[in-house]
């Protein structure tokens, strides 16, 4: 029985930041039949989710929060989709948010993830567990193995192995959710930029002719980072970034299996098909 | 008595890829009265080096170098200069060069240290040691300390020795010879596309206002990699590198003492004290 079996009675408030993920793990929900209701960040998330009947809370209405989940008897959180620093112009802070924002601000110099353990906190305090999308939208995990129609080079996957290693050695440091490697040349490292400047930073190098082996056989390489608060803030792939990876003249895509997730996983797997990549769900071992 | 004193009546062959290095190797061999001869590789060095009455040689004709080298009576070889993988088209291979370019192909896939490490030993087998720059020319080696006229805030040193420790990470993996840091966040890592083109990301991240710690205290560290073959690929920083580590609006660059050049150390000095920028050489542990 997961987390979100053990509450179905109770809806599961979606609190929704930036971007497409939002509008898919409401999808996800509603198709399985859960119980929730959409919280929107002003400012931040979609302005879309007005359709889907969304409560607009600024940043930094903790207390309005709260007091609505309370009302609604919410069995817990899930908060998805890209949460940029806000501009403090786009906060109203109430006087629950105050007693809040000042541990924020102390620990603003923590990397994303130490960050986000710390808010995760204060939902739980007030009695409302974060749940992740794993555990509310499953579906939108990726599975292991060949996903799509084209199956990659048995050599492109033993390339990867080495390739994860190099996150895995990255994460420490709070940084690296990605590379490009082809076979075991890394070319490109995810920093602050994200996946899509890193792909184009590919494309570049390519113009120029400056890829090893000739270009062929380059990957991106996408895998969460160790010890990474999957539960907030989970790796995604989408349709989008198979085009990226395609415009960078990548021959496919390599994520890992149960901890990056698929958004619009048909998309994602026609825009494969269409441009001649694979794409891969890899298995991290055990040690992990 | 250092290597190149050992031999200091017989010339070392300064053999020159492009860029402005070897003109600065030239130069400070030449200040302080060592003997040299210049052999310049043709599509790649400067043609400026005709000037300072260079042997001009095509890729591949390793006979004809090798028979140069013992008419000369030179004591070893010094290879200086930014080697970007050659177009197939500028290569003309002799006797002797094709008996390397076998082993060089069969190597082909590995990476840059693992390659230049097997050209060595043609050189070696050949009978001519291959000197590092910072035997043959060890003005151009960073020092330690503050270098130039600002200094930098201690916490922003204290920071350097993580980042630092991200890069010693990502030496098993042959890449990353530099990152941007704001304080503990790395926000930028160097992969293929160089230096330049990393500061160039961050100054466009600046744009979209997305820097942690408001912008306020990056810094450009750079450093050779664990193992790296200082011999053949010491890491080089130069004016450039100061105006664009200026131009992404970095507070300054921390630089490996004695594992780094400094590519004409007055204008690299001048460039920082103009913008205001610190430059320091900050020695690693001695665990590596």
């Amino acid at each position: 029985m997961t987390k979100a079996d053990a509450h179905s009675h109770r809806p599961i408030a979606i609190l929704c930041a930036g971007g497409a993920l939002p509008f898919a793990v409401v999808q996800a929900m509603r198709a399985a039949g859960r119980p929730f209701i959409v919280v929107a960040i002003e400012g931040i998330a979609d302005p879309e989710l007005s359709r889907l009947d969304a409560t607009w809370l600024a940043l930094g209405q903790l207390g309005k929060l709260f007091a609505l989940l309370r009302r609604e008897s919410c069995a817990g959180v899930v908060l998805v989709g890209a949460m940029n620093r806000p501009a403090l112009g786009s906060m109203r802070i109430d006087a629950i948010g105050w007693t809040y924002l000042f541990d924020f601000l102390r620990n603003v110099r923590l990397g994303d993830d130490a960050m986000l353990r710390r808010m995760m906190r204060w939902f739980e305090i007030q009695g409302f567990p974060v749940l992740g999308v794993a555990d509310v939208a499953p579906e939108l995990v990726a599975p292991e193995g060949r996903l799509g129609k084209v199956t990659p080079p048995a050599k492109a996957v033993t390339a990867a192995i080495r390739g994860f290693a190099c996150l895995d050695a990255l994460s420490p440091f709070d940084v690296g959710q990605a590379v490009v490697a082809f076979g075991e040349r890394i070319v490109a490292i995810e920093g602050a930029e994200g996946t899509d400047a890193m792909l184009a930073r590919v494309a570049e190098i390519r113009r120029e002719g400056r890829l090893p082996r000739g270009g062929q056989d380059g990957v991106l390489l996408k895998a969460a980072k160790v010890g990474q608060s999957l539960r907030v803030d989970m790796p995604v792939i989408g349709p989008l970034t198979i085009e990226r990876a395609a415009g960078a003249g990548l021959a496919g895509v390599i994520i890992e299996a149960h901890r990056v997730l698929l958004l619009e996983s048909a998309s994602v797997l026609t825009a494969a098909e269409k441009a001649g990549l694979f794409l891969f769900g890899l298995k991290r071992g055990e040690v992990r």
